[in-house]
């Protein structure tokens, strides 16, 4: 319990950092930047707390989930210029959160007693789910449907991984870091190696003819 | 509930399909496109059950429903480019989802008890949802907005015939999938003839009497 | 438990208003702004119903809620181009929306039990949430980021002083439309009067290193 508290608010906090730092991209002004932290913060675990029927989901019925937000927010405000230029911080938040979220969802839905494969698929939804709100919302195509990058790959490892250790009655605190260390690591590494998934279809010219027949009346 | 189910599992095969396709039509990769599969396949039917409040939803208490999602995702990658080229398939599943998904989204609200009025409104809701999560996350304008087609009347005649037959007693295996079918023939008819509804102001005029003045500080 | 039907059943209208003007701004077919309607009249509420854990959210288990839905449709499609083109309506009616729902999701919550921080929270996110819906699903950027206006804090403010009032035991039929009313003026005359919010990072040159850096592989 302790765990999963301390991996959710951990996740909030980065997630909640990702979503300041897209309004400050988007110049958004400071009430913008706090909603859309707070979305992205709290979405993917509302979601998550709606569908495995809790009751009130955690981050209403326990207002310190309101802490990691506002400290997120003030961060990015206070971070200086020289700061923010130094890396791509956007995507280290998000595979911070993506890695605490897809352990935290995909324990506490084992938690609540379900199936190891739906808490699987409730622990990626939980880790994909408030990046998603944030770009859709932000209205640029999601980074998981860009097709030059891997984004949902180490979330359903790191979902798998806790399933399984869960399974086995090894999931413990320092299990669980080393499996959201994994998944951190694996996001970046993918993404600064640039790695690819294969397409959905088996040719482009199949994607192609997709497009041309979608297009006809 | 075994009508409801079958409803259920090949609406959710259908939908996953033309999420399939949407990816393929958009060169997502093979994760990007079992995810917008699992949206649109499952999205619908989570926002019905948590608004019938019957618990966890059915997608996530029961992993068969992955099945159809899995089955929809293979299906479209081993088709061949000249078969995806013969027809709009993406049309075509989603107006089987659609279909599937007015009967058993209506038959399960009135199940749960719900008044036939708001049963036909979750019936419509579960029927359109999951088709407008696809659009908006492919950053695509809904087909339920486009005013060159029609979507969602199809859908309400559908639910409103399936409370029909359900207050008189005759909703059973045979008459559901007779209402289906007439849904699916009637969207596909439309779409083909390019049947319009009217405006939604009384005159071209009244329209852009509001885009100009909303545009006003 | 009445001022909260009527300040609901009213903010549906007014949402629903705003829902119909898109759609007509953007000319949708009658049945594309019916749905608009009800999802920008009802989707906050439903929204707002989830978390509080009441059961069947109230637009679905009372009918009722449908009727300032299609009334809403029913006027903007009576209404004449020359009233449409008198002044913003779309702001007018989305105003009136925020300022009903901001008391309205901060009371019920309140009456549910939850602490006061987390009503006010939940009032905002109520208040807001079918403004949002409706500019992502028209595919416009929502006004809730719009940096060159104040759209939450209006609510913030309304939503605190109803946790306020209601503390105090205060809070009643005509304080509470006091608050909606003082709401409703904050919203139009910070509209009218250009007000602007601080940016979300301290300066435009820290946006700018966010921005360069986040297109950075």
């Amino acid at each position: 319990m302790t765990l999963s508290l301390a991996a959710d608010l951990l996740g909030v906090y980065f997630f909640a950092v990702s979503g300041s730092l897209m309004a400050a991209r988007r110049e958004f002004d400071i009430i913008g930047s706090l909603f859309l932290a707070s979305l992205v913060g709290l979405g993917g675990g509302v979601v998550r707390d709606l569908i495995i029927n809790v009751g009130v989901p955690n981050s209403f019925a326990n207002p310190v989930y309101l802490a990691p937000v506002a400290l997120a927010a003030l961060s990015v405000y206070a971070a200086s210029t020289q700061f923010l230029r130094q890396t791509n911080w956007l995507l280290v938040a998000d595979a911070a959160g993506l890695a605490l979220f897809c352990i935290s969802g995909t324990s506490r839905a084992l938690q609540h007693g379900l199936h190891p494969i739906s808490a699987v698929l409730l622990g990626v939804t939980t880790a994909v789910g408030g990046g998603v709100l944030r770009d859709v919302v932000a209205n640029e195509t999601p980074s998981l449907f860009n097709r030059h990058d891997i984004y949902a790959i180490p979330a359903l490892v790191g979902a798998a991984l806790t399933a399984a250790l869960w399974g086995l009655g090894a999931y413990n605190l320092v299990t669980g870091f080393v499996v959201a260390a994994s998944v951190f690591v694996f996001r970046i590494a993918a993404h600064r190696g640039g790695w690819q998934a294969p397409l959905s279809v088996h040719a482009r010219s199949a994607a192609a003819a997709v497009r041309v027949s979608s297009r006809r009346a």
